[in-house]
């Protein structure tokens, strides 16, 4: 399975779409915000002398929330640049997701994104304040894999990638055995599943943690080369907080669509011998697993980081004994909605497998697991937030 | 009629498509060649020190064509990193259009164009040359109009664009008179035609130069932003030799084409009037105004500028006496080629005022009258290349 081929969200604007079930992802960017407003602050009160900034968000996939990230940015940076009684300086901003991201959607929107620029800056001029008239932003898109360098060296100022770490480079590979020169790769040997579980052999939990531990530094090291010293990074995506991958909170959305899988393998709709194959290319990481690899790396000094919980529909969960009680056809009607949103992103990957024949209802019948399991319990993500300073 | 939205190629891979009908684009770029490696040879030479290059292709449109441009300066660069002994640099590559081009297209084509690349580069590794192993490249994507500011200052070092700015940020309007504030636009009266034509009236040849000299200007001073002081720029398009913008060899296509409407027109198959109201967003200027627009403006000095005529198929030209014997039968081919070229550019642009279901019979009268022309003539375009040094 071609990561780089399968790696994208439901495109259009269909029922299915991306484009019309990314309320989580978008709760996630607001989520991060905070955190993202402090790293700007910190970067514009050192960097007084800068006139182009050089601005990245990676992975920034097609749909309303793809230029959600740089229109907060550039908020920010105007907000700041008022408050420090300072021009605002040229914006370069990138948007990077896979070649196969469907970029033409966001270009449609760029012309109402400029205007919506231009007036918010307009309305400081218009209040009176001297640098009304901002600095011009420059929005362009890099198609591939942020797994590698994208940009030139030392052309970012800041980095900001929003639930997309989460995804591997790569379904890891199992055990790797050279005989005579021959590399096999053994499968993972998690069978009746798609991501780690209860079930999952230690092996197969060894090999996610090294493709995380080999794609984040891999991941490190390019921005390393892009950053300027002094440049910041603020990612969030989904992680964990304990250090077991196969809690609930780490993993039982696949869980749970590995039973609807196992549902239809059955009835003989599909092969089980297909669910054994299949695993995601996924990773939820521990603060742990960040900081190791972090460290390793050696060019970022972590100035921030924070886990939250998230319900499944991307609510903030503020307090942390929070229990939600729902009614029975609340809780099914939060199902559909979360099969939706999950639908938009995996559907791509697991069409390929299982046939696009059967996804309307495999995703019915994940609904209704969903909507069981939210009614009985009260499901979260942990999202994992870090901002991080290239040192030198 | 906003340029913005109906100035874009004919999209996907169709028969009318211009994918499948951009031979002449391609030939132009080919014959621009020498010039632009000139020039690349003259940036580098003066430019040792750059460890990282910005480059720009304004107008690539979305095609086979699309990515040929910065594969050929990559090329080049190669080259004359190998010829001079030094390692290439980093090479950041962006690609222009406006937001509705087809991007996804060309993205899809990025993998391969990297390994390309890589091969290249390989291949003079193993012949033992001691920088085989090149800076790499990054591709990006910046949808919007020339005809304002892209990029960052002084982000650029080489500017190329090929078959583009012959087309006009708008439709020229006529005379315009104030009165008690009320700006009144007149149409251009150009009655029966769709571009400059013998029988316009000369306050339509004005608008259209001043047009384009308003545009042109508005292009130098934005790329003058963006250059480095040494940075070069490349540009060809199509244009005229003569000081009269009404010779074959400045219109005599879009000629043809009013022929064809006028043709349905008279059948009550489309309203006269509509012709009579639709203007071409397209200049064929001559060097004399180039040089003017480039002198006026005052941040270029220009290197080189040439002017080449090609056949309607985009044939290079050698001798000016050229006249080729044709048959009829071939006559009337050439003339279905060459309108399918046409139609992969304007039709986008007619469909809004003519409608999209008269369009296959207008290609297919205007493909005999091109072919009847062809027949009699040897009708040429004249292809204007420049070269241009940022001052400074």
């Amino acid at each position: 399975m071609e990561v780089m081929r399968i790696l994208h969200m439901n495109k259009g604007n269909g029922e299915t779409s991306y484009a019309k079930n990314s309320i989580v992802q978008s709760n996630i960017i607001s989520l991060g915000r905070r955190v993202m407003d402090e790293a700007l602050k910190k970067l514009m009160i050192r960097n007084s002398e800068i006139l182009s900034f050089g601005i990245a968000d990676l992975g920034c996939s097609s749909g309303p929330n793809s230029l959600l990230s740089i229109s907060n940015i550039v908020e920010t940076i105007q907000n700041l640049c008022h408050d420090l009684d300072r021009p605002v300086p040229e914006l370069s901003l990138s948007l990077n997701d896979l070649p196969s991201n469907d970029f033409n959607y966001i270009f449609a929107s760029l012309p109402e994104f400029y205007d919506r620029v231009k007036k918010r800056d307009n309305n400081y001029e218009s209040l009176g304040f001297e640098h009304g008239s901002g600095g011009p932003c420059f929005v362009s898109a890099v198609p591939g894999s942020f797994y590698g360098r994208l940009f030139p060296r030392r052309s970012l100022h800041f980095v900001h990638s929003s639930s997309s770490l989460h995804w591997l480079s790569q379904v890891p590979c199992g055990e790797v055995n050279k005989k005579d020169g021959v590399v096999i790769t053994a499968d993972l040997d998690n069978r009746g599943k798609i991501y780690l579980s209860k079930t999952s052999p230690k092996s197969a939990h060894k090999v996610y943690a090294l493709q995380f531990q080999t794609d984040f530094s891999v991941f490190l090291r390019s921005r390393s080369e892009e950053l300027v010293p002094g440049g910041r990074m603020v990612l969030s995506f989904l992680g964990r907080s304990s250090p077991d991958p196969t809690t609930e909170e780490s993993c039982y959305q696949w869980e749970l669509l590995a039973q609807a899988l196992m549902s239809l393998a059955k009835e003989g709709i599909i092969e089980e011998e297909n669910i054994d194959a299949f695993n995601a290319p996924y990773y939820a990481a521990s603060p742990e697993e960040l900081k190791m690899a972090i460290e390793k790396e050696g060019s970022f000094s972590i100035d921030r980081l924070e886990i939250s919980p998230v319900d499944w529909e991307g609510g903030s969960i503020s307090d942390d004994s929070y229990d939600i009680v729902r009614f029975k056809p609340e809780a099914l009607a939060s199902g559909r909605r979360v099969a939706k949103t999950i639908r938009a992103v995996v559907e791509p990957m697991l069409e390929p497998t299982f046939g696009q024949k059967v996804m309307d209802e495999l995703f019915e019948r994940y609904a209704k697991l969903v909507g069981e399991y939210v009614y009985v319990s009260s499901p979260r993500y942990t999202i994992v937030i870090v901002s991080l300073l290239r040192m030198g």
